[in-house]
């Protein structure tokens, strides 16, 4: 016995000690990713903060016996207002704060009329007339917020309007002063959302409609990125063979995450609306337009996915089959990457740009290349199953030609639409006799405010191309 | 003057007119979606009635003096959290209301502590300190709400915090029964907690759970109804050449949802794990498995998605092309079809079932077989662009017989994980000598709750098959 209780001693030490050892290291994993977050993203500090200090701001009401004793306990909705209204992002603070104000005032209105109503009947009478106004109400609001387009803008207001319908009849019951009581609500909700809208957009902002402008055209690169890799990866791989796996790949899965970017972007578009005119966003800013450049860059990104699949495709296509279409391949990845990265380019700037649509000539001029070397027929002795993935590729290849081409026409829509600037005219001497080649070199070729653009068109003559050849952008835009 | 007084009248007559006739078929417009929604889900009624009950019951407390006697205006957020805490789902009602229960429990204890160091510092003092304490926990909390994983199952939680601490600490200014009113304030909300959950799970509840599982199911038979007909309109397009375009096409659109049902997946499995044990879902019952499940169906979709464009495609091969890969492409669609949707049936029935095996297992030789026949070269005469969509859809349809051999993995996990239980056995005579062959019997062929298998299995022997024959399932089985 005298053995085991020095033992049960140190086994119950044991278990103390790596109950804390794993408390501390989850505690240690949980502020190493607050600091990661803070680090990563430091706009999110500055709203915890402003969160905090407007919670304070508004509890000053409390304190200060003068605002004190005009709204009483009331002054409490104030904070209670700030805490649930005040999101990251201002679309998100607006449409919570007008939904919660528009319904606090119709609700209350409303409720004062069912007391009135309910009190007609008398003391015994009035709680089961309530009770059933209560249940009337509620219930159809309640199924009323199951309508998707209720549900995308107005679920909160909704929500809102049976709380305070239900708390301003039912309080009437014991409060005479049902009237003064619904002011009194009223009153500290707007000064709660007003002073959550305006801390929300008076420091650092964060425009909710500036982040899916900014989505849209990073989900363009992303795709842009992959594209400008793919060919070499999928020549490469087959000609070194296994070489050069080990470099950085990462830009292979960047297109993933626009794979499942349906919802996130809905969700800004229908906060976006709530937002005011912004920087260069105006009001009636055409949100909707961005949903459609994103549905077909998320079109685009499935065939990736396809394309994606094929890099790691087990039967491996003989080079000499691969040879024979590597060259327009190449091109037409290249030019379509080019094409959605200038695309990108022109939202981020929001200025108009001809650009992408001679990057778009180029890879359907490299599309009907492909299509007459496949039409040749690539290689009679191969057996066609190893020519599958290659052709395959092809296919899709002349997919994402299309598909580039109704994102610069998508494009185009949200430019005109959103009125993006032109960039810049200049005026080039030898081409002012051809007005249509003058006014592309103006916001073509001539346009300062691309990076990625390398400064040479490929003319395309039939069938065949030739690389590296330098003319006027001009004579590929048809 | 006189002239222009009546035809002014008119006008505002007629604005009028059209205003009140806009104004009349939006609210038709409105009750219609309101009765269609109704009707497609008299779930989404009851739930309505249900809030509408559960407010009126706790607004009793409200009524009854000596309940009022006991609450005073607290009794008031009873009906406040009913109104917010009572969701369709039995998980989002649960997993809001234990989290509104225990954020006021700790939020008004730590409440409780910082008001009563506040008071020491002095009436002066006291609000500035409890402004400071409540900055820096909201500024905290705020903050933590940013983690992802603190999002997906305590944002609500976290919200609450914020909110009775602010309320606690604050109201202890103006009211000395601090302790009283924390105590209040956490009874109410247990009770409007309760009689959500309560309710939510007493009458015709919706399991969130049991939401995802059928999710899930609808999702492979969607893939598998797409490709049950896929074969046919494919090759029948080609020979008889835009015949039978009228007929219902709407199962080859069906897998268009599965394609952006991530994030919602995600959600139902975060909130089915709130619910408590239910049916035949235990306790534990993972979750996560389906999410996986989910996954690899989202992926066979991306692939479909391709499928799909070549129904489409402008180019067209020739018949005689078509006509030499028709039938193991046909095999794979249909056998696949099938293993999908006996897949989804034994996630639907909670039955084990090696069905969807024998299923893979002919889909697998009907790829080799499609290997084999695409190694002997298709014909030799005909241009390789034409044959491009034949190749691409080949090699699709390949990937897919992969893709399925990974969804029953993964679906055979999911039946070993939540211990489906197995089909009842049936002594077969005939095969009483061979365990193996016995047990697949058991589970497989002689399972009589399949309603979709139909009775016959395809022996394969080298690279041929031949249709039609009925053999015992066994004999496929590797």
């Amino acid at each position: 016995m005298e053995v085991e209780s020095p033992n049960h001693q140190e086994k119950s030490r044991g278990w103390f000690k790596s109950l804390s050892e794993k408390l501390w290291s989850k505690m240690d994993d949980f502020v190493r990713r607050l600091i990661k977050l803070g680090k990563d993203d430091p706009k999110k500090i500055v709203h915890a903060i402003k969160v905090g200090l407007t919670i304070t701001f508004v509890s000053i009401f409390y304190y200060f016996d003068p605002l004190f004793d005009g709204f009483g306990v009331s002054a409490m909705w104030a904070v209670l207002t700030v805490v649930v209204v005040f999101e990251y992002s201002v679309g998100a603070t607006l449409g919570k704060g007008l939904n919660r104000m528009l319904a606090t005032m119709v609700a209350g209105a409303l409720g004062i009329g069912a007391h009135r109503i309910a009190t007609l009947s008398g003391h015994t009478g009035e709680p089961i007339l309530i009770s059933v106004f209560n249940l009337i109400v509620a219930a159809t609001v309640t199924f009323v917020r199951f309508l998707p387009k209720m549900k995308a803008r107005y679920d909160y207001g909704l929500m809102m309007f049976i709380l305070t319908f239900c708390l301003v009849s039912v309080s009437g019951y014991r409060d005479d002063e049902v009237i003064h009581m619904a002011i009194k609500r009223l009153t500290t909700v707007i000064i709660g959302s007003c002073a959550s809208v305006i801390m929300c957009i008076c420091i650092w902002p964060a425009w909710i409609g500036v982040d899916l402008h900014n989505q849209i055209a990073t989900n363009l690169e992303k795709l842009g990125n992959f594209l400008e890799g793919y060919a070499d990866e999928y020549f490469k791989v087959s000609v070194d063979d296994q070489d050069g796996r080990s470099k950085d790949k990462s830009f292979l899965e960047g297109y993933k995450s626009i794979l499942t970017s349906k919802n996130s972007e809905e969700t800004m578009a229908n906060l976006a609306r709530w937002e005011p005119r912004h920087g260069r966003f105006r009001y009636r800013h055409p949100w909707k337009q961005y949903l459609k450049v994103g549905t077909l860059a998320r079109e685009c990104a499935y065939k990736i996915e396809a394309l994606h699949s094929y890099l790691r495709s087990e039967i491996q296509t003989p080079p000499e089959v691969r040879n024979r279409i590597v060259e327009p391949c190449t091109m037409i990845s290249k030019e379509s990457s080019k094409a959605l990265k200038e695309l990108a380019t022109t939202i981020r700037k929001m200025t108009r740009s001809s650009i992408p649509d001679i990057h778009v000539a180029n890879s359907k001029a490299a599309a009907e290349n492909l299509k007459s070397i496949l039409k040749s027929g690539l290689s009679k002795d191969v057996d066609l199953l190893l020519v599958v993935p290659a052709a395959a590729t092809a296919s899709l290849l002349l997919e994402i030609v299309t598909c580039t081409e109704k994102i610069a026409e998508a494009v185009h829509e949200l430019e005109s639409r959103a009125r993006f600037k032109r960039a810049k005219p200049r005026v080039i001497p030898d081409h002012q006799d051809d007005s249509s080649h003058h006014q592309l070199d103006q916001q073509g070729i001539t346009n300062g405010s691309h990076d990625h653009h390398d400064d040479y068109v490929i003319t395309i003559d039939g069938n065949g191309y030739s690389s590296n050849q330098v003319v006027p952008a001009s004579r590929n835009h048809v």
